[in-house]
């Protein structure tokens, strides 16, 4: 296993001086501090000692009551709580699938490119991936078939709404396509909605779910209240659920109790949507500042995603340019990125992703320069 | 793999009318409910958005300052904090070792008996255990020997303290030469330490890491300040650090930070001393109470461990009878325990768990008397 690119790229452009796109973090100005704080006092009040024992390995069933409402009235989606397991964020579902469906040399598909969390997570299980091309409407459904019945993939990994890293999403006849698809064969189909509620623009589309049932869907309150509470979900179907409780229970026994607890007070006493609301307009103007900076400093051959949500930008540059020799230069110019070798299984040397949320509108301003400024050098011009 | 047996029997007995001794929790009134209270609203006040944000996977330095220092202090043991990674719970450590070190089919050293959630841990890695038998005073020395030279496993895992389940300790004799034994050959000698505080009786005897360096050695928040707060600790040698560190990063990128910041607080403006010498007069007065109900309700011919701290007592039935029929016996008249069964990777159907910690005088003296009244019955006296 190979400690992880990012972590690594993060240490280098930690310097204060570094004008940094290459974190992948929410914008702590949107994290409810005193909201929180309110439902932690309440909580030990009112049932510290439950709150602070040992608990189940599911999780804190009024927390995963919420999240099956939450389904039910946002998407006309319905799991049952018991479908619901909490987790240490959704990464924690990565691995505990690892755990439970995958062997050593067992066909993973992703999406090219990828999450890099997942290929982290699945790697440990010495996988073998391939992948399907991420076309600006979701995966080219002729290589999903292809792949599908030659490669016989045990799992397909998915985030349809504004990827991670590439911000793209599936349109509407390609989440029915890649569901149906999915669902006449025996590969479990994964969706990963960490930034589904961060949408800025357009209309909601549907899950995979909703035509593939037996598929599995992750969620997240890392981006809607706070990544420190550290929790996540799985929804998957009774049988599946019941291997993941098991695995859970090996792992780690249950995620922390006293967080399930907080949470789920802030969500009861507080109104998510109003906060969401907040969230989605700041990241909505950080997305206009940092794609208008592309358009006034970037060559014009350099090409970039214009996400309708989520918290990454995905750029690829022209032919005759390394990206990692732009990194070099973007450094010594204080500014930085994460190359987007990082979310391939494949050589890749043309793309980089620029993480919008976590920054402000002067930031936004001075470091696209910067960077605008390196690519013009890198390439020569 | 199997859900856990004691989950299952858990679920057998929570009905209100049984005298549950099934468990293994600590007791809820020993939580330091409102000074964790008083630590959130701190953390929350003084350093809100960072608290709530992503964070690093080795954990938060200044709680892993904390437990180096106090290794320091407590056993003379220099541990760095660059050695230390927090976990969600010292159970996740097992899984991580897992994870870094065992194939299937590789050989794994227990005790016998040995603690559950380690044998539900590898498990998952498709190892294959041995046994080394546990006298009163820690592991069959000559056993031990031959089991590190024929056997060669990878991995030999302890429970020095106050084992769970048999209550027992390893003496200082024992320690020196079961570190100095594994500290000759390949093996990893881990020594998991979630009891070592809560001594009633003697004096501290020294962690095996003094005898073999390389060792690693586990710890947990849970006994001393709460379960709830999901927070143990692994120190290691840097080479399997780094892995470890890699492997989490997969796993979970971090464990909750929110918790990390509040028990960081907590441990700083709170005497945890006095804490935990509150804990340990409650739980040696259980046990004590438990103690003197053995000999005045079990027969004499019943054995029962009378450990030096820890949660739980360790009781052998004379032959004849049969821990499955008792389990019976007993759950018709309202007292429950944990076979011994779950313990063991080769059979047994001689030995009960009865856990101390999480009961009271009233309950005790009554669970104890049908109990005895159980056990006289199974055996047809």
């Amino acid at each position: 296993m190979q400690r992880s690119v990012i972590r690594e790229i993060l240490k280098v452009t930690d310097s204060p001086d570094i004008i940094s796109f290459a974190g992948g973090l929410p914008n702590p100005s949107s994290f409810p501090v005193g909201d929180i704080s309110e439902s932690a006092v309440k909580v030990l009040r009112d049932a510290g000692t439950s709150a602070l024992q040992y608990s189940t390995t599911e999780g804190y069933r009024p927390l995963r009551e919420f999240i099956s409402r939450r389904y039910w009235e946002k998407q006309q989606l319905r799991v049952d709580p018991d479908e619901i397991m909490i987790t240490n964020g959704s990464q924690q579902c990565l691995d505990l699938l690892g755990k439970v469906l995958l062997d050593a040399g067992d066909p993973v598909l992703l999406e090219k490119p990828a999450y890099l969390g997942a290929i982290q997570a699945f790697s440990a299980y010495e996988v073998s991936f391939s992948t399907v091309t991420l076309e600006d409407d979701g995966p080219a459904i002729d290589e999903l078939r292809t792949a599908l019945d030659e490669r016989k993939p045990k799992l397909f990994y998915t985030v349809p709404n504004f990827q991670n890293p590439s911000g793209l999403s599936y349109s509407a006849a390609k989440r029915e396509a890649v569901g149906r698809l999915c669902a006449e064969r025996p590969v479990v189909l994964v969706q990963d909605d960490p930034y589904g509620e961060l949408r800025f623009r357009g209309e909601p589309l549907p899950p995979l779910k909703k035509y593939c049932p037996q598929s599995v869907l992750l969620g997240s309150f890392s981006k809607i209240v706070a990544p420190g509470m550290r929790l996540g979900w799985i929804c998957a179907p009774r049988q599946l659920m019941d291997l993941m409780v098991t695995a859970k229970q090996g792992v780690d026994l249950h995620s922390n109790y006293f967080s399930q607890r907080v949470v789920h007070q802030h969500l009861v006493d507080h109104d998510l949507d109003a906060h969401i609301e907040k969230v989605r307009a700041l990241y909505g103007r950080q997305r206009d500042a940092m794609v208008a900076a592309i358009k006034r400093y970037f060559p014009a051959d350099v090409k970039s995603s214009e996400p309708d949500g989520g918290m990454f930008l995905w750029v690829k540059l022209p032919e005759g340019v390394s990206v990692m020799e732009l990194f070099k230069v973007a450094i010594a110019r204080k500014v930085a990125f994460v190359p987007g070798s990082a979310f391939f299984v494949e050589p890749d040397d043309r793309h980089l992703r620029l993480n919008f949320s976590n920054s402000d509108d002067a930031r936004i301003e001075e470091g696209m320069k910067r960077l605008g400024a390196a690519i013009h050098k890198a390439l020569g011009r």
